[in-house]
C-alpha cells in the first residue's frame, strides 16, 4: 500500500504504487487479470473507465480488468469479487487494487460526493454522513449504555497505533482530552472521533496455490439504505450478517481472532463492531477499550494499522489496506505495531451507513 | 427486461421492472445475492451507493448486492461477476441486474458524462466518443475497403430488426437513403449511424443446475485506453481477445454460432465484429451485409433485437439485454424475430471505445 494521506500525485499514479509494490512482494510479472475499486472517480478526479484506465496506466492495457464498487467498502467487495474469479478457476492470479484521491477538492464537495450512499430522502433532509453517525452515536450512549470516554478511547488508541505505523495518515498520539475537547462535528460526535479525508491506495495479490496467507472466509452483509428503515440503531444487521457467513465458511467463530481491523470512520463504529462481530460480548467493548484490552499490547489489538481514524480512509482503498495489515500482521512484518504471534486475523469493511458490509478472515497457511 | 427508450421512470424503477421480472421467470423468490450494473449513477442521476438503492427498492435489502463497472459494457462484466460468484459455489443463485437513465439530461451533459471514459489526453484535445468512432470508420473505410452503403446496411438491417422487437426504443424500419441523408455527427459518421441515448433495465438469473440455457464460455479482452496508443484502427484487440477466451472455454469456435448480438454503437462497429469474432472472414463483412447474410432470414442472422442502434444503449443495461436477447432466441420466445433452430447465440459487448470488451457463449442446454 502506499502511505496515506494528503498526497500529490494523481489516483492512477498512487495506485500503480501499491500495485507494483504487491506485484513484487508476491513476485508477479503479470497478473492475469485486475479487479479494481474506486468509490467515486468520476467525481472525485474526472475520469471513468476506471478499471481500463489503471490497468493502462500501470503497464498491463492487455490484462482484463473490471471495477467493483459497493461505496465505502468497495476495497473488501473486490477481494471477494477477485477470490470468486480465482476459487471459480477463472483466473490463476488476480491483482486486486483499491485506491481514492479526495484531498484536492474541498470538504462540502467531498462531502457531497460522499453523501451520494446516503438514501435520497433522508440526503433531502440535510443528513450527511457525520449527522447519521452522530444519530448512531446518540443512541448508542442513550440506549447502548457507552459514555463519551469509551468513545474518546477509541481514537486515543488508534492514533497510538497510528503512530507507529509508517503508512498511516497521522503518525501523531491524542490524548483523551485532545479528543474531549476537539470541536463538535455532528453531536455528539466531535472532530477527532472522525476519520480524515484522504488519498492513497492498496493492493492484494490473489492466486489459488498455499501462500502465506489464506483466506478462511469472507461475508458479506446488506441493509436497508434508509436509516429510519431499520429497527435498531445500536448495532449494524449488516456487520452481524456478513460475521456469520465468513465465520461459517471459516468453520471457526470470532473465539480464534487474535487481531482485527475494524470499520472505525467514526469512532463510536468500532465498539458497536466489537460486539456485532461476537468479538466482545454485548454491552462491553466500551468497558474493555478503557481497560485496554484492545491497545496493541490487550488481550484482543484492534487496528494495530491505526484504523480508519490515524491510518486514514482513501475510501475504496480502506477494505484493502485493512487486509494488507492483517497479511502483515501474520506474516511478522508489521514491525514496530506486530502483534506477537498472531495467526488469525479479521477484516470489517463497511459501505455507506452499514448498508453494504464485509468480514474477511484471513489466517497463516 | 424493460422496453427501452425514453422512460419516465427513476433508474431504480427500472432496474426492479427488469428483475423482478427474471425472477419471476425463473420461478425464483429471492435471489442469494445481487450483481448490480450502473455505468455512473453518480452522475447521470446523482445517487450512489447504487447496489444497496436498487436492492433496498426491489424489497431485497437483506440481500447482499455489489456493483461492477468497466463503462458501456458493465452489463456484460456484471453477468461475469455473476458466473463467477456462482461457478466458485459462493451463491447458488443470483440476480444480475443492470440499467441507465439518461434521456432526463442534455445532450451535452449525456456527452460529457460518456467522454470519461476516453483517455484524459485525448480528452483535452476535444475527443469524444463519436469523434473517435469517426477516425474508426475512416481508417476501415480508407484501409479496410468498407463502403458507406455496407456501413449504412447495417443500421437499416437493426432497424427492420427492431420493427419486430416490442422492447426496442426504435420499431420503425429505416432505408439507405435515409441513413445516407440523415446529418452528419462525426465524419463519416451520420446520425443514424449512431445509437440512440436510451433509458432501460435488463436482468438475469443465474444458477448452477441445468437450465434452460447454459453459458459456454466467457471471454473478457482488454486494450490501450488511449487509441493513439494502438497499433491498428480496422480491428478491436479486445474483442479479439475476448473471443479466443469465451471459445477456448467453450471448446468450440465460432462456426458453431446461430445468432449473435453485437455491440454497433456505431454501425461500422458490426462489421468490424464481425471479423474481429471470426464469424466472417476479414474484409467480408460488408459484403455479406449487403447482401442480406446478417439479416433475420440471412444464413447468420446478427442483432435480431435490433442492436444498439434500434433496440438502443441503455449503457450498463446493454450487456444483459443482449443477453436476454440470446436466451429468449435459444428458447424459442423471440416472437416475430425468432431465428429457427437457434441453438448456440453469441453476445458481444464493447467498454468505453474498446478498452473493456465481453464476449458470452450461450448454447441451449
Amino acid at each position: 500500500m502506499t502511505r496515506v494521506g494528503r498526497r500529490s500525485e494523481p489516483l492512477p499514479a498512487l495506485m500503480a504504487e501499491a500495485a507494483l509494490a504487491a506485484l513484487a512482494d508476491a513476485g508477479v510479472e503479470t497478473p492475469d487479470a485486475i479487479v479494481v475499486a474506486t468509490m467515486n472517480p468520476e467525481e472525485f478526479v474526472g475520469d471513468g473507465n476506471f478499471a481500463s484506465h489503471v490497468a493502462t496506466h500501470m503497464g498491463f492495457a492487455d490484462v482484463p480488468a473490471l471495477r467493483i464498487e459497493t461505496a465505502t467498502s468497495s476495497g473488501a467487495a473486490a477481494f471477494y469479487a477477485g477470490v470468486a474469479q480465482v476459487a471459480a478457476g477463472l483466473r490463476r492470479t488476480v491483482l486486486v487494487v483499491g485506491g481514492e484521491k479526495m484531498t484536492h477538492l474541498p470538504t462540502p464537495r467531498v462531502s457531497e460526493i460522499i453523501g451520494r450512499s446516503i438514501d435520497p430522502y433522508e440526503r433531502r433532509y440535510g443528513a450527511t454522513m457525520p449527522a447519521l453517525a452522530g444519530l448512531v452515536t446518540r443512541a448508542l450512549m442513550t440506549l447502548g449504555g457507552v459514555n463519551a470516554r469509551e468513545i474518546a478511547q477509541v481514537a486515543v488508541k488508534n492514533h497510538a497505533n497510528g503512530a507507529r505505523n509508517p503508512f498511516a495518515h497521522f503518525q501523531q498520539p491524542v490524548s483523551l482530552e485532545e479528543v474531549l475537547d476537539s470541536r463538535m462535528v455532528a453531536d455528539p460526535l466531535r472532530l477527532m472521533h472522525c476519520c480524515p479525508i484522504s488519498d492513497g491506495a492498496a493492493a492484494v495479490v490473489l492466486n489459488p496455490e498455499r501462500g502465506a496467507v489464506r483466506v478462511a472466509g469472507i461475508g458479506h452483509g446488506a441493509d436497508t439504505l434508509a436509516v429510519r428503515h431499520r429497527r435498531e440503531l445500536t448495532s449494524f444487521v449488516a456487520t452481524k450478517a456478513a460475521a456469520r457467513e465468513a465465520y461459517a465458511q471459516a468453520g471457526f467463530g470470532p473465539e480464534r481472532i487474535d487481531v482485527a481491523e475494524l470499520h472505525d470512520a467514526f469512532a463510536p463504529f468500532e465498539l458497536m463492531s466489537l460486539e456485532d462481530l461476537g468479538l466482545l460480548p454485548p454491552g462491553k467493548a466500551g468497558r474493555a477499550t478503557l481497560d485496554g484490552d484492545t491497545a496493541l499490547d490487550g488481550r484482543l489489538p484492534i487496528n494495530p494499522s491505526g484504523g480508519l481514524k490515524a491510518r486514514g480512509h482513501p475510501l475504496a482503498a480502506t477494505g484493502l489496506a485493512q487486509i494488507v495489515e492483517c497479511v502483515w500482521q501474520l506474516t511478522g512484518r508489521a514491525a514496530g505495531r506486530q502483534v506477537a504471534g498472531a495467526s488469525c486475523a479479521l477484516a470489517h469493511s463497511i459501505g455507506g451507513l452499514a448498508t453494504n458490509n464485509w468480514v474477511t478472515v484471513l489466517e497463516r497457511a
